[in-house]
């Protein structure tokens, strides 16, 4: 079916390949991930405009002693396909399958893992540091998109990076895109390079450089002559180069034949190179080419229409988007942020109604929190809309800059709790722990979707930093919850939507919906039960749990968060005040990492399920 | 005593002031500084720096309209005399006193609260949004040292900054160093620009470009013919150009007139600008100059010979650094990280021994620990040396990078607990909370100085992350105890110190030596007292634990940190899965953040002294 890729056992056979079948397989490869991913779902765009230059780093390095670190991981399927992972493509970001990032304990060929944006160059700086410790002479390629650029980890680690002359390769995948369009002066920057005029000029001297010199062939006495070639085709007076970083490009990423002219260049180079790839997101798929941001991260899709094959349904991410843009209409104080996701926050409306109060600010998680709390201190009413995962970035800022403050900064955070098929570094199962202890914040958490729509109204009116977790996609479909009104919303209030006398299950956010189905089963089986819903996370409300505590035999909390430093967690010691002997128990995450799955699956693993919830009352009692 | 000083009423004397008179109050403000430092102690260094740099701020721009945000804010000293605040300066980080920081409730002129480094520009520019959303008109400054534009978020800022033309001044104080001499390619750049050729030539033409015009007298006809000549002023293709912020520079940041000049002009750019200046750390004080490293953060000190007046003991930095030493004599994978600081976490001998092992990445958090995974997956045993508050910044990569791979990076966190002067940005107090919710790492404490030495062996043997957590100062005099030897560190294993039947009291890190005072007291009034070190945060020792509940009548848990997700909750969380009835207490910070003040009165004033430990033992009894 695959003329090439079928034909292909492992790496070694690249070196042997023409041009002409490198090409080919080029083309095998994109057809491959076209029709797998259009069954699992997973990041497809970004890998399409990689697979020339996945396959160029095998022609050109040595796959068994070299070592490749991609940032943010997603872009890795070509390199999977080539390190023997082709037959398991099927199981892509499935329970017990391949992951969708480089993973450590799948394959020898992973060096390190990854997730989130922007740590390849301190990772791949940290390794060569090391190999030189060790006296070795292996080289180290990180992968870096222009996107992952902006985010500031990424230029710490370039400023060391040009400050000591390690041996260290960055490729950066420019294509102009994060998850969306690009934004930031950098990126602006690294247009200008792309259409300077002197480009073609200099890879017209490259060209003939390359000719003249044997690079690629490994003629070692060449070397000081293309060292003296490198100052010619290098562009002069540049950033990179001023910070100690010697600059190839840019290059065609689509080429295989110049990029590993380049790659073998790079190699030969003492010091820290930058090689420039220019390429194009969704390459090669007439679908993807037009709409990258549709097929970067995608559910399954038909390969012939580009069409989904589920419509996806109502989320709270669109909920939030929806009211956000109802209550600007009516404040112009309130704006909105987001670091480089305006389409999965929902904020996409959000920027094309108020272009002027909506703020991108590419990946950079850090100072959107900063910025915010300017903007709060100078009497705005910003909201920074961002996944619970990648605030982790920003905790610090939270902290220092927003709470210390008390500013009215609002977070909407998203993807909260199990979000799936992106596994252990995307799961939002943290953002209680890491914010419960921070003073002066208030969290709160909305049962259904309507409810998340009265509370962000609601923090819109308070003065005080406001946290709004909630969960990837919808409701479930059986359970219908009345919102709380904008009214009804009291701080440290928690709402009582079953008073019963044996136990009282006290349930955050969509928790409360499984936490409801479970009290249909127990009262069928005669338990009398108190379902109360922890509209706010911090403060608890202290009141009630007294009155709980008195009226009840048994406490149960449930939270889609790890248990340690979470909502129980305060909800007992609070309990332990109070001197009573009534029974407690905390239902959350354990303390590991969880893995990749689907929701439904990893829930019911903790036993954050009806079922789940039913056994572990009737234990109890 | 002050000539000019003592006559100044407040800052709109400065406008009338001529350039003489101007730099008769500086040399005033600078031997004040001197006076009033020399007694309370304090930032010195970096304040002597910005006395012109300062005043000219007051000469150009209007001070009751326009907002001045300061990066780390410790040098405000200057504005802060200038603001109204010159008599509080007895009171100069003293409880209840001024503080070192920005304070909004102190002074209508601090804008913007801080204390860690790098997040004036990312306030800035949301106060300019804000402004601009708000159709206002006054000037946004940011002002920032060359030290603090490394860390990653002040990078995110400047993208962002130089992408829209928000009008935005930023005003980069160059001196050379952060804390200690500083690193990475931006400050090489930096140097560039400083002994650049063209610039003489460019301030030749700068100056009679200004001498023509007429900005700073504010006639408008003449704004246009600026704009031209800015053109010819600024250093073309560079970096802050090309990412759109335009530059002015380098400027002597000592001279007044220059600097106005420059603000003036500033002033008049649309869109962002930078205005690069050329300052001297301890600038006018000898001993300062010579020594600015000593002069940063320093502790009272004789005016005349520069003398410390008290010789600072022995301390748990000391006994990190001078025993990493030893190991790394033995052991050459280990190397040592720090950010920025080698003097204040102890690595300064370890630098001096083995500079090949020691990296110094600037002030660049997450970029250190990334870097040290990256070490850690390439066989190294990497040491990141940090203050407890700054690895705030680095959360996302101590949970993202490190431990989801549970790669043996340690952690050594210093200045855990109340740190005292520097107040609530620098108090250690959530290191607990935020690192114990992350999966896969263990968390030590020693209980006294001989044993952090122990555990930090103990932890190069072990192969998976470590924290270890130890205060600032040293151990108190009247207590000693026997550190913990190699062979007796044990994974989550108790050291049991009394063993009484009344009251346990489970206390870490210094907290231990605390108890064993009030131990001593309690046992005078017949309490007979079970003293346990939790020398393990994580994982707790529920083997112990359990035996403490079925022995005594009462646990009490010290610790200090927030009580919000900290040990004490760890132990309560166990305690309810015994059915036991004991009675619980945890003593720790409470949910606020802790002033600034001497480190006893703060630890008394949370009951956190032996008698307050012994009143809680009794109440509960």
């Amino acid at each position: 079916m695959f003329n090439m890729l079928d034909r292909y056992n492992n790496h070694r056979d690249i070196k042997k390949m023409t041009l002409e079948e490198l090409d080919c397989l080029a083309t095998d490869i994109r057809n491959f991930l076209i029709e797998k991913v259009s069954k699992t779902g997973g990041h497809l765009a970004s890998n399409l405009g990689v697979v020339e230059l996945t396959l160029s780093l095998f022609n050109v390095f040595d796959m068994d002693r070299d070592k490749v670190i991609w940032d943010v991981g997603h872009q890795s399927y070509v390199y999977k396909v080539l390190t023997g992972r082709k037959e398991q493509f099927d199981t892509l970001r499935q329970t017990c399958g391949i992951s969708g990032f480089p993973k450590r304990n799948e394959s020898i060929y992973d060096f390190f893992e990854t997730g989130h944006s922007s740590t390849s160059i301190s990772a791949a700086l940290g390794m060569a540091r090391a190999r030189d410790l060790k006296r070795k002479k292996h080289n180290v390629i990180a992968v870096i998109g222009d996107g992952a650029l902006t985010g500031g980890m990424a230029l710490e680690a370039l400023n060391d990076v040009g400050y000591r002359k390690t041996n260290l390769i960055i490729v950066l995948n420019d294509n102009q895109m994060s998850i969306d369009k690009n934004v930031g002066g950098l990126s602006t920057y690294l247009s200008k390079l792309r259409v300077d005029p002197s480009y073609n000029k200099l890879k017209q001297e490259f060209n003939s450089t390359m000719e003249r010199t044997s690079v690629g062939k490994g003629i070692v006495y060449s070397i000081n002559k293309i060292k003296d070639s490198i100052k010619q085709i290098v562009v002069p007076e540049m950033f990179f180069e001023d910070i100690g970083i010697k600059y190839l490009g840019p290059i065609d990423g689509h080429n295989i034949r110049e990029m590993s002219k380049v790659m073998d260049l790079a190699k030969e180079i003492q010091g820290p190179v930058l090689i420039h790839a220019i390429t194009q997101k969704g390459k090669g798929y007439d679908f993807a080419e037009k709409n990258p941001n549709k097929f970067h991260g995608i559910g399954p899709f038909n390969c012939n229409s580009g069409e989904l094959s589920f419509i996806s349904g109502d989320s709270y991410s669109k909920n939030f988007g929806e009211e956000l843009v109802d209550i600007a209409k009516e404040d112009e104080n309130v704006v909105a942020i987001t670091a480089a996701m305006p389409d999965g926050t929902g904020l996409k409306k959000f920027a094309e109604l108020y272009p002027e109060r909506f703020f991108d600010v590419g990946i950079a998680e850090q100072h959107a929190v900063t910025l915010a709390a300017g903007m709060a201190a100078a009497g705005l009413k910003p909201v920074f809309a961002v996944y619970s995962t990648f605030l982790q970035r920003a905790f610090d800022q939270v902290l220092h800059d927003v709470c210390i403050q008390k500013l009215p900064v609002i977070f909407a955070i998203d993807r909260a709790g199990i979000v799936g098929e992106d596994g252990e570094t995307h799961q939002g199962v943290f953002d209680i722990s890491y914010l419960s202890c921070i003073p002066n914040i208030t969290i709160l958490a909305p049962k259904c979707m309507g409810e998340l729509k009265s509370m962000l109204r609601w923090s819109t009116n308070q003065d005080f930093p406001i946290a709004i977790r909630y969960p990837r996609g919808g409701d479930l479909k059986d359970i219908v919850f009345s919102p709380l009104t904008l009214e009804k919303i009291q701080k440290g209030k928690w709402e009582i939507l079953r008073k019963g006398k044996d136990v009282a299950i006290i349930a955050t956010g969509k928790m409360v919906q499984i936490a409801e189905k479970a009290a249909l089963i127990l009262e069928d089986k005669g338990v009398k039960v108190s379902l109360i819903n922890a509209c706010f996370i911090k403060p608890i409300d202290k009141k009630m749990i007294k009155d709980l505590v008195e009226e009840n035999k048994l406490i149960l909390t449930l939270e889609d968060n790890v248990t340690t430093g979470g909502l129980g967690t305060q909800i007992l010691s609070y309990i332990n005040t109070l001197n009573s002997n009534i029974k407690f128990n905390n239902l959350g995450f354990k303390d590991e990492f969880i893995n990749q799955g689907d929701m439904v699956s990893l829930y019911k693993n903790y036993n954050l399920h009806p079922e789940g919830i039913v056994k572990s009352v009737l234990e109890m009692l």
